[in-house]
C-alpha cells in the first residue's frame, strides 16, 4: 500500500506492530491508554540499592532471552555502558535481545560481534556508521525501527516500545538511586532522553562511577524510578562525551548559506520579543545562530527560549539576556554542562517534554525557528537524513521530524553538492521528514521557500532575498554533476522510518550493491 | 472482621473499594499495574491553552454528575480556588461529585452549602474543623476516606482514587500550562502535592492569577500535563497562605518536652554526619529542631537532608551548612518560599517521591528522625490524630503514617494533658498510625520508649534519660483527671482511616452525641 507521500509500504512487516501508513504530519489521532508498569513496593528495610556487579544486577532483574534492553546516549562517543552491558549479557549466554538505545555512536562498533552472534537480533534505536553498515548488509533478520527523539518518547509512553530493562549511565548518583548528569568525571549535563526509560521500563538499573552522599542535589532522575545501582570504575571516556567547544564554520560557502538563512528569519516576522530558536551543533547552524544573535543584540530583542541539544553558543546568549531560559534535552559541550550546573534559567527537560506529539503539548509546538540539515531534499521538500547516496542506512533521525513539525519556521541548510553528490533530488531515496513541515531550503544558490508558504515567499520577495525554486536547484545540480542514475534496490526491508506519531513514513530497502 | 490491631472493620463499606484489613506496616504487597490515562495528542495548531472562565473550562472537559474533582492545599487557609470551583460547579447544576482535595482548611467552610445541596456527596480528602463537624454530624451518605500524603499519592498511582478533573491553583504559569509556585502574589513555593493529580487526572485545569511570558522558568508542573489554563483575578489571599514566620514555643512545659526529645535523638546514635530530619511547624517540633541544631553546630556534624513541610528554621540550617539539601513537599512560611526560589540545594519534591510506599523507594524510607504530634497515644503506642475526645472527626493524617513508617527514630511529643483531656489512653479511639512504627512518646513526665526498641531503651538508660512507661503515664493521667468514660458511639461509619498502603487501619463511627 502507499502512504500519503506515495511511498510504498508493506501491509505488514516482520516483528513490527500493525502498520499504520503515514497520513500527514498532524492527521493521526492515537487510541488507547498510556503504557504502565507493575506496582512496586519498597519498604524502609531496604536502605541501599547498590549491587556488586552488572552481572548480579542482570540476574536480580531476571533478564532473559528475547527481552528488550534500553540505553541513552548522553555519553555519546565516550560511552562505555552499552558495550559493557551487551558484552556481559553475551557472556551470560542471553540471546535474541531487542536493543533500544536512544542513539549509537562509532564507539559502539564493539557490539557488532554481539549482533553477529545472536545476542542482539532486533534494534529499535537511532544508529551510526559501523552498525548502520552492518544493517545495510542485511545482518539483522528484523528491520531496524528508527524513531525521532519525540517519536521514541511517544513509543515508550504508548507501549509500542516496551522496555524490560533500562540501563542508565549515571555520571553521579547515590546509593538509593537518585541520578544526576551534572557531576562526576563523565558529567554529561542533561539526561533528557533517559527519563522515559526510567519512567516506563519494567526494571531500571543505573550504572555509575561516582557514588555521592545520599541524597544527591539536585536530583535529576529520582530514586522512585530506579531498582538497582551498580558502581563501576568508569562509565565513559570524558574526551568522547562532550567536545571542548563547538565551532562556527569558516567556509565561505557555508557562511553565505548561514547568512541567507538568517535573512529569511529576519523577514519572517518571528524575530521579535519572545523569539525562540533551535539549531544543532553543526558549523552552518552555529553560524546562523551567530547572525541571529547579532540581530537580537542590535535590535535589542529579548528572546524567550533556546531549545534542544544545547551548545556554549546558546549558553552565551542566555548569559547575555538574549534568551530568558534554555530548555536542554542534551548538552553538546562542556560550557552547556557547566551552565546547567550553575544557572537556574538553564533547565533540563525530558524527551517527552521536548517533542512527544502525544501528550498535552510538547515544547517544539511553541518553537519559532529551527535550523536543520539534510542528506537529501526533494521537489516536495521531503527530507532524507537517514540513508546515503549508496543506500547505506547510517544516520538516525534525532529531533529532525519533531522540530520541523513544531517550529513556525523550519529552515533546512546545506550546500547544493557534497563532493559530487547533489543534495537536491527529484524524489529522496528515503523520507525522514515530510515536506509539509519544511518551510525553506537554503543553499549557496539561494533560498527555496516551500510553495505552501505563500506569505513567507511574499515577505522574502519584498526584502529582495535571492529566491530560487527546487526545480531550478535540481537543474543546476544536474548540470554540474549529471543526473544521477536510480539506485538499484533489493526487496529486502532493512529499516522502518517511523514518523513521530507512530505511523510509517517510509521503509528502507537494502541496496543491491553494498 | 478484625484487622491486625484488633480493630473491628466491616467486610464491605458503601462506596469504597473491597476492604483489605490492615496487616502490619510493611506486610502488604500490592498487585496490578499503575493507573494510566488516555493518550493525548497536541499538535502545534494549538498555541494557547487559556480559556475565558472556569465555567468554560468545566464545559470543555465535559465535567458531569458523579465525577471526581481534585485540588491541592498549598494555598492553605488563603485558598480561593476550591470555593470558587465548587460554587461554579453547583451553579452549573452538577451533582454527586467526589471531592478529592489534598487537604481542606477553615476557609473551605464555604463549601458546606454545596455538601448540603448534593453538589458534593463523597469526600476522599484530608479535612478540617468545619467540614469535619458536618461529617461527624452524619451529613455525608458515604464515609469520608482519609489518607496520608504518601497514601494519597499511592491511591492515585494505583487507581484507587481516579480523578476525572484536577484543578490546580497555580501561583504563576504561562499560556501553555507550565506552572510554578515560586512567583506571583499567591506564591506558595512547592507544589509537591499537586504532581500526582497532574500526572494521573483525566483532565487538568490550572487556575492562575499570574500569567507570565512563555515559557516560565523554572518549570514545576509541566505543560505536558495541563489541558486548560484559566486566568482569574486572584487565586488566594497571601495572608492565609504562608505565615510570615513560624515560632518556637516559649511555654516551659513544652520546652522541657522538646529538650527531652532532643536528648533521645542524641543517644540514639543517629546524630552523626549524614543525619536527616523532619519536624512539623508546631511549637514543640521547632523547639526540638533548635536543640538539634545546637548539637549539630557544637559537634560540627553535617546533616544530609531536611524533609517535609519546610520552615524558615530548616532554611537557616541549610544556609548554615547543617543540611546539604532540603526536600520540600510544602512550604510553611515565606522564608521557605524564598529559599526554594533562590537556593538550588532546596529541592521541590512530589508526594510520590516524599512518601508513596508503592514505588521503587520514597524518601521517608531514608529518614533518620521525625518529630510528630498526637491527639491520643495508647499503651500499644498506636496514635490517633484524626478524632477528638468527643468523637469529632476534624483532623487529617498529613505525613504522620508515612514518616513514622519510614524514619529510623519516630518520636511523638505532646503534653500529657490538654486542658482536662489526657493524651495517653488505654486504647485510642481511632488508630491513625500503628504503634509498631512509633519509637517513643515524650511528655513532660518523661520518655516512654516502645518496648520493641530494646536497644534504644538500653541507650536511654545508660544516658540516664528520664524513662517512663505508657502504663505509668496512664496512671498519672487517671489520677489527675480521672479515668475517662468510654465514648458512646453509633454504628454509623462516617470515616475510613486508610493506612498508607491502602489497607484499612480503622474506621470512625459517629458519636451518639454530636
Amino acid at each position: 500500500m502507499k502512504n500519503s507521500l506515495g511511498r510504498e509500504i508493506p501491509e505488514s512487516i516482520k516483528g513490527y506492530k500493525p502498520v499504520v501508513p503515514f497520513r500527514g504530519a498532524f492527521n493521526y489521532t492515537p487510541e488507547g491508554k498510556y503504557h504502565t508498569r507493575k506496582i512496586d513496593a519498597t519498604y524502609p528495610t531496604k536502605q541501599t540499592k547498590v549491587m556488586n556487579s552488572i552481572e548480579d544486577a542482570i540476574r536480580e532483574v531476571e533478564l532473559t532471552d528475547g527481552m528488550t534492553v534500553s540505553f541513552h546516549h548522553h555519553l555519546r562517543n565516550g560511552d562505555y555502558v552499552v558495550n559493557t552491558v551487551i558484552s556481559t549479557l553475551s557472556k551470560m549466554g542471553i540471546k535474541d535481545l531487542k536493543l533500544a538505545s536512544t542513539a549509537l555512536f562509532p564507539i559502539h562498533r564493539d557490539i557488532i560481534p554481539f549482533i553477529k552472534d545472536g545476542t542482539i537480533t532486533r534494534i529499535e534505536s537511532s544508529l551510526n556508521g559501523p552498525v548502520g553498515r552492518l544493517i545495510t548488509e542485511g545482518f539483522l533478520e528484523y528491520p531496524i525501527v528508527l524513531r525521532s527523539h519525540g517519536g521514541r518518547a511517544r513509543a515508550i509512553y504508548s507501549g509500542d516500545l516496551e522496555i524490560d530493562v533500562a540501563f542508565i549511565a549515571a555520571p553521579s548518583a547515590d546509593i538509593y538511586g537518585n541520578i544526576s548528569g551534572l557531576y562526576g568525571p563523565s558529567a554529561c549535563g542533561s539526561l533528557g532522553y533517559a527519563f522515559s526509560d526510567a519512567r516506563h521500563a519494567k526494571k531500571v538499573i543505573a550504572i555509575t562511577d561516582t557514588l555521592l552522599e545520599y541524597p544527591i542535589s539536585p536530583i535529576s532522575i529520582p530514586q522512585t524510578e530506579v531498582d538497582i545501582m551498580v558502581k563501576v570504575d568508569q562509565i565513559g571516556d570524558p574526551k568522547g562525551i562532550v567536545s571542548g567547544t563547538t565551532r562556527i564554520t569558516k567556509d565561505p560557502t557555508r557562511l553565505k548559506i548561514a547568512e541567507m538563512a538568517a535573512e529569511l528569519i529576519k523577514v519572517s516576522g518571528l524575530l521579535k520579543d519572545g523569539f525562540s530558536f533551535q539549531t544543532g551543533a553543526g558549523g552552518i547552524s552555529l553560524a546562523v545562530a551567530k547572525f541571529v544573535r547579532d540581530t537580537l543584540r542590535e535590535k535589542k530583542i529579548k528572546g524567550s527560549f533556546g531549545l534542544g541539544g544545547i551548545t556554549g553558543y546558546f549558553v552565551d546568549m542566555l548569559k547575555e539576556g538574549l534568551f530568558r531560559t534554555l530548555l536542554d534535552v542534551q548538552c553538546f559541550d562542556l560550557e552547556a554542562v557547566k551552565s546547567l550546573r550553575e544557572n537556574a534559567a538553564h533547565q533540563e527537560i525530558s524527551a517527552d517534554f521536548y517533542a512527544n506529539p502525544h501528550n498535552k503539548g510538547c515544547i517544539v509546538n511553541m518553537l519559532d525557528t529551527v535550523i536543520l540539515g539534510a542528506t537529501e531534499i526533494d521537489l516536495d521538500f521531503n527530507v532524507n537524513v537517514n540513508t546515503e547516496f549508496d543506500g547505506a542506512l547510517v544516520h538516525g533521525i534525532g529531533g529532525h521530524q519533531d522540530t520541523a513539525a513544531g517550529a513556525k519556521l523550519t529552515i533546512v541548510v546545506s550546500p547544493l553538492l557534497r563532493g559530487r553528490i547533489p543534495t537536491v533530488a527529484e524524489r529522496v531515496l528515503t523520507v525522514t521528514t515530510p515536506g509539509e513541515t519544511i518551510d525553506a531550503f537554503v543553499s549557496e544558490y539561494g533560498i527555496a521557500v516551500n510553495p505552501r508558504r505563500e506569505e513567507l515567499i511574499q515577505r522574502a520577495k519584498e526584502a529582495n532575498l535571492p529566491l530560487i525554486t527546487m526545480e531550478e536547484l535540481l537543474n543546476i545540480a544536474n548540470k554540474l554533476v549529471g543526473k544521477p542514475d536510480p539506485l538499484p534496490l533489493t526487496n529486502k526491508i532493512i529499516g522502518i522510518i517511523e514518523y513521530r506519531d507512530g505511523t510509517v513514513i517510509d521503509v528502507v530497502r537494502a541496496p543491491e550493491k553494498v
